[in-house]
């Protein structure tokens, strides 16, 4: 026995591997996490995972789901096939608590959307326009919340989606979906989505992970985020969420193993890095 | 009197304007400041900069100029062409008081080498090479280090730079020069120096003031930082730093009102964007 285990150390990992894809049942529809749910695109992407696969199952997360009054009205209607769960990517641990969470009660994540972030906070955070207004405290907030906290989410959710993604929906993969922001200034991370979605899209295929990790640009949008910003958007070119989030579910429930690391507009065309 | 200053108030301020040209001398051979000097890249500039023109004056900046030997040993040299201060990036009031310092006793700047940086601290800072591995500390941190110190020293600098670009040297234009990491990872900021660059230097031109913003990669150069990641560099391919700050200098020297906003390889060629 002694013999055996020193020779074949791997093979004793067989038992506890059966048994993780014992324990992470396939869900039907599969089981789909939604970081950033309490209002805008992350909300509506809720609604119409639930609406549209009458089967599957969502965890939508925010910072204070007692607050969030239109996620609590869609629990009143989806009931046991919506969770709604508190994170704050600001604070490790709520990502952690989220993560054992899923894996108690689901086992798998098949489909990750990071749809939180921050523009502006009224008298904190301003987005700044000129150089000479950049406040550090600005810059370190947006950077934590929109490149930072994305990461941490998909660090924490890696495990399920390694499940999620071997046990197939009706997509081959797992996919990771990061919203990325239209506006920009000096301060802001637009490159950050872009860089975290490759790098970590480098990782997942070095690894031969089940898992496609796509960045997704919405076009302007109309939700509070956006709100400060639309003076000068073309009334063509803003688009109601209902119409953005459709054309990115598209884009998500065809996405194949191939299409990670990339980059898609709302329209489905692919955006070159 | 009173017409007069309501119907021309810009005329006004004319005097002042005079008044600050003509406290800003034009030092001969030109003022500039290497941020990040106590030693590697930073050092190796302050060196040439001293040497190659003995008419130029230095300002060199370092967290504990009473700890930078190399420094001090530069500074019985070249005596006072070199003026050494105290400057943290994560404090941002010791970025304000160099300013202050720089404009009492040149009233300009020619050149702002931006060449600070960290990629690994012994037990605080290790870059991670793996998902699993990321620390918001460390992500946070280099992000503050990395992009947001060099953003504030070109902040406060930035009048200080307007009036050297107005002053001339052989170049027609003042010039930002942040000095690029080859190393990344996932939570690295490789893209950050690239962005911050474009971005200002956009600022810049719509601003139409005589300075160009520009960014250098300036190889793998044999130094304290890239020590730990020297092992797959082939021998040709490792720097020395007084060759790699040569090339470097050769293109601050040659830069052009037009060259605002590009990325510049050691060897001088431009990387695309």
């Amino acid at each position: 026995m002694r013999f055996f285990l020193h020779t074949h150390p791997q093979l004793m990992a067989i038992p506890m591997r059966l048994q993780s894809f014992a324990s992470a049942q396939k869900w039907e529809g599969g089981v789909s996490m939604v970081q950033g749910a309490s209002r805008g695109i992350g909300l509506e992407f809720v609604k119409q995972l639930l609406e549209k696969n009458g089967k599957g199952h969502v965890i939508a997360t925010c910072r204070n789901p007692t607050k969030a009054t239109a996620l609590l009205e869609l629990k009143n209607q989806f009931a046991e096939r919506l969770n709604v769960l508190p994170l704050d990517v600001t604070v490790e641990s709520t990502i952690e608590e989220s993560a054992r969470s899923i894996t108690e009660r689901y086992g798998s994540l098949n489909l990750l959307i990071n749809a939180s972030g921050i523009l502006s906070i009224p008298s904190v955070l301003q987005p700044e326009t000129t150089l000479s207004k950049v406040q550090k405290s600005s810059m370190m907030l947006a950077y934590e919340v929109n490149a930072v906290g994305p990461i941490l989410v998909i660090k924490h959710m890696w495990p399920l989606l390694k499940v999620g993604g071997l046990l197939g929906t009706d997509r081959d993969v797992a996919v990771v979906a990061n919203i990325s922001a239209r506006v920009g200034s000096i301060g802001d991370n637009r490159l950050g989505g872009w860089h975290m979605t490759k790098t970590i899209s480098v990782e997942f295929a070095r690894k031969k992970d089940p898992i496609a990790c796509i960045l997704l640009h919405p076009g302007t949008v109309d939700t509070d985020l956006s709100r400060p910003f639309q003076r000068n958007v073309p009334a063509e070119k803003l688009f109601a969420k209902e119409f953005s989030v459709q054309k990115l579910l598209n884009i998500i429930n065809n996405a194949k193993q191939r299409d990670n690391g990339k980059f898609f507009a709302w329209d489905g065309q692919e955006i070159p890095w």
